[in-house]
C-alpha cells in the first residue's frame, strides 16, 4: 500500500492511526502542501485524486480518497481489530462521532480555508486564529458532550478499544492545542485523548514523527 | 421514525431522499434555523443533539446524528434497496463521492459560518456569496472529475441505482444553483441530478415540498 501524505494534515493522520492499528505497512509518498506551490495541486497529484487533497491510499491497483472512505475501506478488508462496532447504532454513533469532527470542525479550518480568508478576504491573523479556535472549540464541545452524556463511552470513544472515532479525534486535538484552543471545559475528549497517546499506532502516527516532518 | 429537519438544511434533504429510497414514513419536527435565534440552539433540541445541527432522527428510542451516518444506518437496518455496492472498493468510492460533498463543500458553506463571515468578520454580500460560489465550484469540479472519469458512473453516481452519493449530489446542486453557481463544466453531475430528479424520492425530498417550506 501507498500512502500519499503530508505529516501534518489531520486527515492523513487520521489514516496513518488506522492503518497502524490494524498493523499494516505502507509505503509514504509526501505530498507538500505549500512547497512548490502546493504539490497537492499538480498535475500528477490530480490525476491520482482530482480533489487536490490528502489523504490517497493506493491499495491493489486502484485509488482511494476521503479518509474516512479509506478507513471504512480498510476496516472492510482487514477485519481485525475492527474499527467500528458490530451493532448497527453503535457503528451509527461512531460514524456521527467522526463526522463531527470529519464534517463540522476540520473542513472549515483546512489549510485551503485558511489561505482563502487571508487572501481573498484580508483577514488578519488574529482574525483568522480566531477563527479556527472558534470552529475547534465549538466542534470539540459538542462531541464532549455526545461522549460525556453516554454510557457507550468506555477509555475510548465507543468502549474500550479505539476505532474510528478515535483515529479523528487525536488528530483533531494535536491541531487544536497547535492553535491554542480552550480545552479545559472537555474533560472526556482529553481522557481518551491520553489513552489513545499511551498506543504506539497513535504516537507512530503523529505528524512530528513521520519521514517528511520538517 | 421522527426525522428533526429543516426544509432547507442540505444535509436534512439528503436523509429525506434516503428514507424516501427506502420507502420508509416518518413524522416530521421542524426545527427552524432563523426563527427565535434557531430553535436548533434551544436547550430542548441540544439535550437531543449536542451538535446542534439539523437533521436529527429519532428510531426505536434513539437519536442518530450526521446524515451520513444516519444514512448508513437506515441501509443497515432497511436493506432494500441497497445505498452502497456490495463490493468493498465500490462502497469506498461512493463513500468518498459522498464525502467529496458531504465534507469538502457543505460544511464551509454552512449557514453558521455565512453568519461568521458576516457578523464577526464583517464581509459583504458579495463577498459572502462569492466565498459560496468558490467552494461549490471547486468541490463539485472534484466530483465531476471523480464521476466522469471513472466507468463505473452510470446513469447515477455509481452504476445505474440511486445510492448514497446521489443523496448528496443533488441537495449540493440544488443549493450550488440558489446561489448561482456556473456548472455549465459539469456534465455528468448535472446528467445524474437530472436523472434523480425524475425519480418521486428525490423529487419529495426537495425544499419546497417540506411541511416547513416557506
Amino acid at each position: 500500500m501507498k500512502l500519499y501524505t503530508y505529516f501534518r494534515s489531520s486527515a492523513a493522520y487520521r489514516v496513518r492511526i488506522a492503518l497502524n492499528l490494524k498493523g499494516l505497512a505502507w509505503e509514504v509518498v509526501p505530498v507538500h502542501l505549500v512547497k512548490d506551490g502546493g504539490q497537492h495541486r499538480k498535475p500528477d497529484y490530480l490525476a491520482l485524486n482530482p480533489a487536490g487533497l490528502v489523504p490517497a491510499l493506493e491499495d491493489d491497483g486502484q485509488v482511494f480518497t476521503q479518509s474516512l472512505a479509506i478507513i471504512e475501506y480498510l476496516d472492510e478488508t482487514h477485519r481485525e481489530p475492527p474499527l467500528l462496532p458490530a451493532d448497527a447504532a453503535g457503528r451509527a454513533r461512531v460514524r456521527a462521532l467522526a463526522q463531527a469532527i470529519a464534517c463540522d470542525i476540520h473542513p472549515i479550518n483546512n489549510l485551503r480555508v485558511l489561505q482563502y480568508l487571508k487572501r481573498e478576504l484580508g483577514v488578519s491573523d488574529e482574525q483568522k486564529d480566531a477563527w479556527y479556535r472558534h470552529w475547534c472549540e465549538l466542534g470539540l464541545a459538542a462531541v464532549e458532550a455526545m461522549l460525556a452524556g453516554d454510557a457507550r463511552t468506555g477509555r475510548f470513544c465507543h468502549g474500550d478499544a479505539p476505532g474510528l472515532a478515535d483515529c479523528c479525534l487525536v488528530p483533531q486535538v494535536f491541531n487544536a492545542r497547535r492553535f491554542g484552543a480552550k480545552l479545559d471545559a472537555m474533560p472526556t475528549v482529553l481522557h481518551i485523548v491520553d489513552a489513545c497517546e499511551m498506543l504506539d499506532a497513535f504516537r507512530l502516527a503523529a505528524p512530528g514523527v513521520q519521514p517528511d516532518a520538517e
